[in-house]
């Protein structure tokens, strides 16, 4: 078999006759083409929260589509399942009211919007010289072009030449680290801080309650745009419908994307503080954010989030999450003991990683995991298992995770 | 009404209240909740174009759905859907046996990618000084990080500070003046020459089959990749699949997003030369391309294109678009008589634009249409009228058009 279709983040010489072929999802079990019944250990790239397949979804998406598939929300037009999203979004996100949702196809569509608005407000409002914005290590934002110069993975960044100068990064854990970055570069100059409250691509980090207020707290102080970005960690991942909930982080901006369809279609966005929305909507006012893209608000994408909302709302399984937290903890924590592994992580959410000595073992894994029913994922450089079940995951099926884990590193 | 959403490309203070909320949508046609009905003179954003609320696209969508919504394709994960439409894709496109598709969620993502990808090229063939991009005035690309560098129009790219310097802009019409920015900068420092065959954000505007035939040759002699844009001339516009085979652009890369689904989910990619691929695709090579979006190859999305292109091949809508090439620029062409008219152009399939004194002018053709039942929009600085129907559109509609835009400027 080979491929016309040039696969994202892939070594096609490897790939191209060599592809898995994924043919069927119910709940949290994939099927190949040729038949391997697959237990879905990471919801895909964190994204299938509420499990796959989900009949209920592509009667809600169906059914706008036969009526509107979509008209572009450009200038004044709007659909109805644009706007009914938009509020249901700042219902249920750590905003104050008044705070305003842009809408793309995905996480990078959002860090874009993000990237630009903390840079156009500040310009707006007189001080455009704030333009730095500080990432932080092991950070992943996409890989558009803003989000490519924000990552931190060096081979993610290699082969351009020179990205956006104005990218800083700092430590994803050490405050005083981000502290002295902002002191050394003068916050006069810095426009924005990006942060995922839990890294996700770069290995599964915590960076603990203390960091991320310290860092919030240092942002305020010097009136710098606190972007959380909640591409994973939105719409339950962490047990509660965001992390900057969890952990009080009052951001001035919040991407989303992933959770809010689950994967059903794409989708991603950002909401935007009051205070940072205000100069853009002033009655009178004459200024405007130049910039959308053509899917912005698409209507049968908006019916696919509000249908999964929906679901995590009458399943209840934003608590789920909370209540599995624990069960996840507690299944990896023995894996520590095991060899050839240096650390495991967990304890927020349905977040966790079994880092490796190396990314051979860790193909190892990955490879015993194909063999015995249970698909998983390497991040970072290789050598990190992902494992971010969806929310309807049984403990059962936790522990079985746990247990191939362990029977991979035991052969 | 007042909205949490923040509008694509708006200014919100006037549009907070005043939104116009489109309801529903069949074949060339459009209501609002208040119940007017009107007729889609430019397919939404150029991309309606086998018209609104067709079942058998929802059909298609909703069974894909229902049996995997989507299996992420980073490294060698894939789902039939994608690999279909790539295949597919590469059959209608006008490249070699050996082109290669990269898919993101809109057109956006297919310009960070081909952005991304020129410089990368010449990185991995040892010419890493090959990095200047040339764009073109009047050019739009999108808005991501590098689309927003790439545009032209200045409105676009203000209050952000610096963009990518590696961008330089050259004429849209005068292939002499492409000819000595390419001389003037050193042909070994410049990686690409992104061009839209037809520009249409920016006025719609052809340049000319002796432009493209001469900035092509100019590329090929100076070893430069030729990106052509078809997010809007791709998938039939021109009354070819694409405009790359109309004007035989033998492109090296080439965007495509709109068309491909007509709009019904979102999606975008970039189809590639077999030689630009060759480097990451051979056998025991190592070189991999390090990008790709979570939604890359979405299993639903690629249904609804297949069953897009489905519906343009069985309706022979492609042919339906060359036959009505004349009569849209025979209704046109009157108008050029019209007091305040500064320019009408049409000819090249169905894109037409109409260029009046002022925004003000417009601002009135657009609400005259409103209350007549056409639905028109401006674009570049808001003086010109885009006109760019679905394909399905009768040469009665038309002809409509045209007359609704003359009672406007007669009134
Ligand atoms: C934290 C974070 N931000 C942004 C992105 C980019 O999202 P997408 O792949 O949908 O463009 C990701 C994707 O994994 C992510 O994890
Ligand atoms: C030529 C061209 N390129 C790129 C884009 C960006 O596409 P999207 O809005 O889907 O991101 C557009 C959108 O109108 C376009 O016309």
């Amino acid at each position: 078999m080979s491929t016309s279709f040039w696969h994202p983040q892939a070594m096609m010489s490897t790939v191209k006759n060599n592809e898995i072929v994924i043919d069927r999802g119910e709940g949290s079990y994939l099927w190949t083409e040729d038949g391997t019944k697959l237990l879905d250990a990471t919801a895909a790239l964190w994204y299938a929260n509420i499990g796959h397949g989900r009949p209920e979804i592509a009667t809600a998406v169906a059914k706008q589509m036969q009526k509107l598939e979509h008209y572009q929300t450009f200038d004044k037009y709007a659909t109805r399942p644009t706007l009914e999203l938009c509020d249901r979004i700042v219902d249920l996100a750590p905003f104050d009211d008044g705070a305003k949702v842009l809408l793309g196809s995905g996480g990078s569509d959002a860090i874009e919007t993000a990237a630009k608005l903390a840079r156009r407000y500040f310009t707006a409002t007189g001080r455009p010289d704030k333009r730095i914005i500080i990432s932080r290590q092991q950070a992943y934002h996409g890989l558009h072009g803003h989000g490519t110069s924000l990552g931190w993975l060096p081979a993610n960044r290699e082969g351009y030449g020179e990205l956006d100068p104005a990218v800083l990064r700092a430590s994803a854990t050490d405050w005083h680290d981000v502290e002295k970055t902002i002191m050394n570069t003068g916050p006069e100059l810095i426009a924005a801080f990006f942060c995922e409250p839990v890294i996700g691509t770069g290995g599964v980090i915590f960076p603990g309650a203390e960091y991320l207020a310290e860092v919030r707290e240092l942002c305020r102080k010097h009136d710098i745009l606190f972007v959380s970005d909640e591409v994973i960690t939105g719409f339950g991942r962490t047990g509660k419908w965001f992390a900057s909930e969890r952990f009080d982080l009052q951001p001035d901006m919040m991407t989303f994307a992933k959770g809010v369809t689950s994967g059903y279609l794409p989708l991603g966005g950002l909401v935007v503080a009051p205070h940072v929305a205000e100069p853009f909507f002033a009655d009178e006012g004459s200024l405007s954010f130049r910039h959308g893209v053509t899917y912005s608000g698409h209507a049968a994408v908006c019916a696919a989030a509000l249908a999964n909302i929906d679901v995590l709302e009458r399943e209840n399984l934003v608590q789920r999450v909370a209540s599995l937290e624990t069960v996840l903890a507690d299944a990896l924590a023995p894996l520590a003991e095991l060899d050839g592994v240096i650390d495991v992580r967990a304890g927020v959410g349905l977040l966790g990683a079994v880092e490796l000595r190396d990314a051979q073992l860790a193909n190892k894994v990955e490879a015993h995991g194909l063999g015995h029913g249970v698909l998983l994922r390497k991040i970072v450089g290789g050598n990190v298992i992902q494992i971010s079940p969806p929310f309807i995951i049984t403990e059962d099926e936790i522990q079985l995770i746990a247990d191939t884990i362990a029977a991979a590193l035991g052969e």
